[in-house]
């Protein structure tokens, strides 16, 4: 586990998951979860169980799947409501029942939201954090607590936000944890009113938006003034401008300011893992993120090269290798020798140094064209399989596809696709119409395909991400298509790259369904 | 003009279009600076003319085609080579002939840099910087400089990196930006050496990049300690991480510590200007970019709306009107009645109340299914004369269109497309061939229109954008098409949006002919 000195303190599955646009299952939780352990954060809040269905899911579904190494679970809720008690509101017994060993709860310390929003006395709310506390605490959960709009509560009446801290601390709370909740602070305000709070004798933590684009500094800024306690969310998600980004947070304090807080061959792994984090999330990454982006170590002009070959860290802040990334800045770097035989490993093949050599050498190959097998582990055992045998070999073979896509006379907009392949002999022409094209690709190779092999009935295309991967002026501008597809019993993905998004989409399509047939026990021709 | 006192200087043109993926023609440029000096920035760079053709042909034609109303256009260039008169300097002579009435040069301040990047003596720097600085400012112009790798340089020998300030201040340097060119610094230290060299009694500016996620505040700490003069880019374009981002710097400052930099009017229109100039770049916009992200005051959950209406302040850090954005989020909300009409009238129509009203309603609408107008004039006058008639009329009536996507047994791809049209009581039937399916589709309504509009032979494909826009997982994503044509006299962009891509770059296609024949003199029918 995690040193309990320094926390840094996840929130991308709760304060995060408010992005628009984002939106994630309990499988993408628990998978996000496992990349955050994997770069040895301290805590992980999953979600606010009692409050939502998937939440409360998630932490039933955490304790038998997430076996974690580093972090512990944070289960995120308020204070019990004004004029009841906390043994008996049923929201905080979803907390104590969360299974979560800690419970962070959000409190007001805005004396108007107080009033406006929770519609009661300022006295009340302060008992709220009391008994609420005091009730998580005797119940044997470690509590924190999140003092939403602390910063602007503190402008409107600091005594009152600063009881607050006092109140919840005496009540037992480990960590206070200061939120700028409206994102509005500059850093050298922020952290004079950190230090008055650290001076109230309560450990002191810190949560920050990005609404003036100073979150990370505003988090370091609170940190200099005595803060022990960092939240953020991988790759600055959340709502609005988002939250403060984590990894920015970890790397700064990390390298630049000696602390201590994550394995550093773990921190190593950190722009594999924010990419990966990507892929779960959908969320377009943005190559300009500091440590982490595709280009966060790229250079494009001014450069000596000479100067370079002597001294390479005279033109950059640190060594892109201690984050794992790369100064010549392809991601598709990163796919060496290492990470190659683990994954090989983890998929039940044992390979030679040569396969390891070829298909180190094909996945770069490939990734330098837009691939990605981050996301896509079965179109890496496909690659792996077919480097292993040395050739290609499938369960059939396309002869040849064709997609209309049509808007008819009356207006209608149609989308038909016909496939022809063969496989055990014999040639299959099948059509299939759909909503789309890539619909109606996959409808017909499967009409095709099933009369064949029946057990493709199971098989169901559940999600279809296309990304446009930026081109000069979009106009050589590569799609990429990644496929998951599921039987009864589990989820693969697939990845094709084209510039025309229907033959990317069939590679995707038909590694799915190769991919499927092996998972059914058919073994290739 | 814009006030002398505290400078903000954009180097989008230069600095900026160091970002990967970021290929501006003269053109853009051009665009982009109009746009800047719309928001009311003091100064543009524009390039660094001598050292590439285009940035030479950017002063040239701006001399006659740029009308600043707020800003000053900046020459960027090196200072001397060692060993040769600043006069005798054929780059430098370059800066002195772009007719800029600025022109920052670019000097190092870090010892190693000197030796190992210039290859020249610590002092032949100090003469090179002394020598071009005195040589520009005695042939008539403005001289700042940029003090490259100025905190870097400070660390490894803070001696000379002030001697550089100094030298530069003392030959007539009216500011000397210091540039965290790593981008490493974080913003407790970078304002203890700013003061270091304000106490050195130079003008002081401040030159960020954004490697640790701290670019802004850097910016910000920098003035704090005494800097007058703020560098940074639109939409924090730049290498790597990119530079500072100007906008979140001027909102910063004005609205938060009361300088007075942009005109009021000017700060209100800044979200708009961000997106124009992403439609220029073709770089997505960040949605969570602070201020003026679509989501920078979207609100997702957490809030109470009682108390929201209440006092709407307790929930957003600054009134989003102050910078031109929407509690609510949509930047479509920005189509107002006031541009409308404006747009109107710079197209040469003039709209009744009426008019403007169902135009507002209707662009509103478009742009919430994900039009963008900003960049498609020639959509929305087609929309506005539409709007004015109270019915659509065209040249010529679509009847049905078909493409076929198809890999042959051969292996090869092939795209075909077929339009069926009606036009001078004739219908017409034609087939195109292309690349792609777009690509076919355009050749094909052309051949089938040429027939009857000869004119149609001028007209030119010359870019072809597109956007995958975020849907939730990638399932609901909608496609947005923007359309570049020309004939041989001017270009002009068109818009389409569907699920389908097809679908949505036929809308552009079918607008862009349109628009194409309005153009040669073609009425509508």
């Amino acid at each position: 586990m995690a040193d309990d000195r320094f926390h840094v303190y996840d929130t991308t599955l709760r304060d995060g998951a408010q992005q628009e646009g984002l939106n994630l299952t309990v499988a993408d939780k628990l998978a996000i979860a496992r990349h955050l352990d994997s770069l040895g954060v301290g805590f992980i809040e999953g979600g606010w169980p009692g409050a939502n269905p998937k939440d409360t899911e998630f932490f039933r579904q955490a304790r038998t799947e997430l076996d974690l190494k580093h972090a512990r679970l944070a289960a995120f809720g308020a204070t019990r409501r004004a004029g009841v008690k906390a043994a008996d509101d049923p929201l905080v017994a979803a907390l104590r029942e969360s299974g979560a060993p800690v419970v962070t709860l959000v409190a007001k310390s805005h004396d108007r939201h107080v009033e406006l929003a929770l519609r009661t006395t300022l006295e009340e709310n302060l008992a709220m954090i009391r008994d609420t506390v005091s009730h998580l605490r005797a119940e044997g959960q470690r509590v924190f607590l999140d003092a939403e709009h602390f910063f602007d509560g503190y402008k409107s009446n600091p005594a009152y936000a600063l009881e607050v801290v006092r109140t919840a601390a005496e009540a037992g709370a480990d960590v206070i944890a200061l939120c700028d909740t409206n994102g509005g602070m500059l850093p050298d305000e922020l952290g004079e009113v950190v230090q008055e709070a650290v001076r109230s004798s309560a450990r002191v933590g810190i949560h920050c938006h990005d609404d003036t684009g100073c979150a990370v500094a505003n988090t370091l800024a609170a940190v200099q003034a005595g803060a022990t306690h960092v939240q953020g969310c991988a790759n600055g998600y959340g709502e609005r401008s988002g939250n403060a980004n984590l990894f920015t947070v970890v790397a700064n304090l990390q390298l630049k300011r000696g602390f201590d807080l994550v394995p550093a061959g773990a921190l190593a792994d950190m722009t594999r893992i924010a990419h990966a984090i990507t892929e779960v999330t959908n969320v377009t990454p943005n190559s300009h993120a500091p440590y982490v982006g595709t280009s966060a170590f790229a250079h494009k002009a001014g450069l000596h090269a000479s100067a370079i070959k002597v001294d390479p860290n005279l033109y950059q802040h640190i060594d892109p290798a201690e984050v794992g990334n790369d100064m010549r800045m392809l991601v598709s770097d990163m796919a060496g020798r290492a990470s190659v035989e683990l994954k090989g490993r983890e998929l039940g093949y044992e390979l030679t140094p040569d396969h390891t050599k070829a298909l180190v050498k094909e996945v770069k190959n490939l990734e330098s064209q837009g691939y990605t097998f981050e996301a896509a582990d079965a179109s890496f055992e496909l690659l792996l399989r077919d480097t292993v045998r040395g050739e290609r070999r499938r369960h059939f073979e396309v002869e040849s596809w064709r997609v209309i896509v049509e808007r008819t006379k009356g207006g209608e907009l149609v989308s038909e696709a016909t496939v022809k392949v063969h496989a055990k002999g014999e040639r299959i022409v099948a059509t299939g119409e759909g909503n789309g094209p890539v619909n109606a690709l996959d409808k017909a190779v499967r009409l095709a395909l099933e009369q064949l092999y029946p057990e493709l009935a199971k098989l169901e295309l559940v999600d279809y991400k296309v990304r446009i991967l930026e081109g000069t002026h979009g106009t050589d501008a590569v799609t990429r298509v990644l496929i998951t597809s599921s039987d009864d019993r589990a989820e693969w993905s697939t990845v094709g790259v084209a510039e025309n998004i229907i033959d990317a989409s069939w590679q995707a399509l038909e590694q799915a369904v190769t991919y499927g047939l092996l998972r059914a026990g058919r073994e290739t021709l």
